[in-house]
């Protein structure tokens, strides 16, 4: 295809989304949640070609000289199709906000006013290789009555080709539009273009994938985006932090899932525990295979323990690792580290170790960011761990949705007023 | 200046911006209330230097030939000063919401997690040439406890120059940042693109002003936008209608305001009430001024009603006249009037007149728009007709704000999480 047929291709698909839209924005619940269950049934009778399909896929990666971890991302189990059926049930059990009146009021004239919940429209989701987004995706855009068009990466072109007729399959069998998913199976570069300049077609577009794909859809996008992802996120361990608990966070914010963006990158500390503390969690660190970057404070007095470490340079400090990987710096001061996280972070998590609870009110209340936390690992920022039952990203900006984003993200809302003739004087 | 000097005034005007904007955001309700306070009285001093610079943009603006009307929004005068002072002070009784806990629960875990209001950041406000804009977006921001960066018109740099040093000696003299509004007096095009591509500095650009503007904003901003404006709106009138009501309804909808985006541009007319309903409307229309553009249909009746009307094309169905011109459809149904509004209609105010509250529930539910009437003008979906206090802009996208944007609107929030040390299984 050249390149005005690729754009006739995604505006096309984006166009029968829009159609399907509106039968899936009049949906009641249990219609929506008979068409989940389906999905889960199809997905389950479709397993043999699902994996089928994905060994396609992971083979062509193996050949293709793919890391080990990215493949592992790739690869479809019949325990993973089972988690995806899962995650349908749970996402059914979910409570439907669309339809809620979220406030109601009645003007001096008589008009009767309600802002009630409503579906986005069309959701463009634009991520990477892993195949369980295809069905996470759909299933949340289509509890919230969203169509959605799904441009997933080409490593996993086959995978979700099986596992788009599935959901498809299982749609047009409760009698609901099965074009409220849409589907991109051609995958060069200039597909993302199209779907996110489709103005009249997309409400909104998702990315979720490394910083070079956020980069690029913010950059191309005319229809509204909501970023996700990137986090360079700080534990701050204050002057009056319990440092049993402090070496327990920063080990958990670092170790526990280094490759995600709620993963602490640099631990700041404040200079009246250095002594006391580095130690402690330089040793509990580096026994967890962790590489530490310390400013020339912290260098010496990790040195002098024992344990080894490399100088950071400005760099460090600005650098996402998603690894094993930490930057180390020593602060002055609770404004010296607020200072540090206004220059460095990325508005993500952001966490305060203290007993001080003036200390923890300013660091809450100053550090602008989706999260902030005090007295817990940064990991928490997440729709599961928030209590949402459901994640479809973590926004990194302030506008619409901020932090982990589950059902209700999905939605906008209108006015609907009622009157008896009013007229505007 | 070059683009790029250009470009470096613009991102040093925003990073003074980004930097008040800390102050702001932690200033309590009361110091916002002052500084808005000092602001009007700055403005009553500084009346005839306002006035002054006014008379040098209306000058120049009436040499260059433009045209009356827009002189007219141009033109400042001490009752206009006034007006921005009383507005001032409305901004100022109202609710502030910034700090407000929206929701707060605790997970199993004990995490106690709040989602609390907070400033948006830095606000780019890009707009055409009415000065009053300058002053009512200003407070607004503050109000909020956002940093503001004003982008006014060329035509109103004299009188926006004026205006802002009056702003920001009231703010200085409360002893909070006046960096906090910054203002670029350089009014070429590029400086806008240097504004809404300036990622890191601002977190939210609003365009007010013609579609060309609003468009432009759209496809080269790489910050998060908010898009107002365009609103080709519609009444219909049932066919079980109160006709009488429909004639006062279209009227308003139509002629009280003709330049606004909640003007009506067309008439739906259901076929069973066609013959008593055109000439009655048609001779209201007409009587004050309105030019028809009919369907074949309704123009037979208007002509045998001895009414002058113009056939309408294919093109009338898709134009925002913002003029005293109406296009008029018969319908077959309501089936075809929701799928003409779902064809043409901008999504942002809608109409159905009619006493069948099962049509009315219908229309109420199906149409996509941020605001849908039963038996009320169009002309309603304005901040101060809905009670907010205050309008920054209607919006016409269903991202993060719908309809009319008040103080709330230009709020995001975080998630502020208290625990004793927990971290993440």
């Amino acid at each position: 295809m050249n390149r005005d047929e690729l754009r006739a291709y995604v505006l096309a698909k984006a166009q029968a989304a829009r159609e399907a839209a509106g039968a899936w924005a009049t949906a009641d619940t249990a219609r929506k949640n008979a068409a989940l269950r389906a999905i889960g049934e199809a997905l389950i009778q479709d397993e043999q070609e699902i994996l089928a399909a994905n060994r396609r896929d992971v083979d062509q990666a193996r050949e293709a000289g793919m890391a080990e971890s990215r493949i592992d991302r790739l690869t479809l189990t019949p325990a993973r199709i089972r988690a995806m059926v899962e995650g349908l049930t749970q996402v059914e059990a979910l409570p439907d906000p669309v339809g809620e009146v979220v406030e109601r009021w009645t003007r001096p004239n008589g008009l009767r006013i309600e802002r009630v919940r409503v579906p986005m429209g069309v959701i463009a989701m634009i991520y990477e290789a892993r195949p369980n987004v295809t069905v996470d995706a759909a299933a949340l855009a289509l509890k919230t009555g969203n169509a959605v068009v799904l441009r997933g990466g080409s490593d996993a072109v086959h995978s979700n080709g099986a596992l788009v007729r599935a959901i498809r399959r299982g749609i047009a069998s409760v009698g609901l539009p099965e074009d409220a998913v849409q589907w991109l199976e051609r995958t060069e570069r200039d597909t993302v273009d199209h779907l996110i300049t489709a103005r009249g077609y997309v409400d909104l577009a998702i990315p979720r994938g490394g910083a070079s794909l956020i980069e690029r859809v913010v950059a191309q996008a005319t229809v509204p985006v909501i970023e996700t992802g990137v986090g360079n996120c700080h534990v701050y361990v204050d002057r009056a932090a319990d440092l049993e608990m402090a070496v327990r966070i920063t080990v958990n914010a670092k170790t526990s899932r280094p490759s995600v963006c709620n993963a602490a990158e640099t631990l700041l500390v404040h200079r009246d525990v250095m002594e006391a503390f580095l130690p402690q969690v330089g040793h509990a660190l580096t026994a967890r295979g962790v590489t530490l970057r310390a400013c020339p404070r912290a260098l010496g007095i990790l040195r002098d323990a024992g344990l080894g470490a490399e100088p950071a340079d400005e760099s460090d400090w600005a650098t996402e690792y998603l690894d094993l990987v930490m930057a180390v710096r020593v602060m002055d001061s609770l404004d010296e580290a607020l200072a540090h996280i206004r220059r460095y972070g990325t508005k993500h998590s952001e966490a305060i170790v203290t007993e001080d609870a003036a200390a923890a009110t300013r660091f809450l209340t100053e550090v602008d960011a989706a999260a902030v936390y005090h007295n817990a690992s940064t990991r928490f920022t997440d729709g599961f761990e928030f209590g949402f039952g459901a994640e479809i990203g973590i926004s990194t900006q302030k506008l619409h949705a901020r932090g982990p984003m589950g059902l209700r993200e999905l939605t906008s809302y209108k006015y609907v007023v009622r009157g008896s003739g009013q007229v505007r004087a």
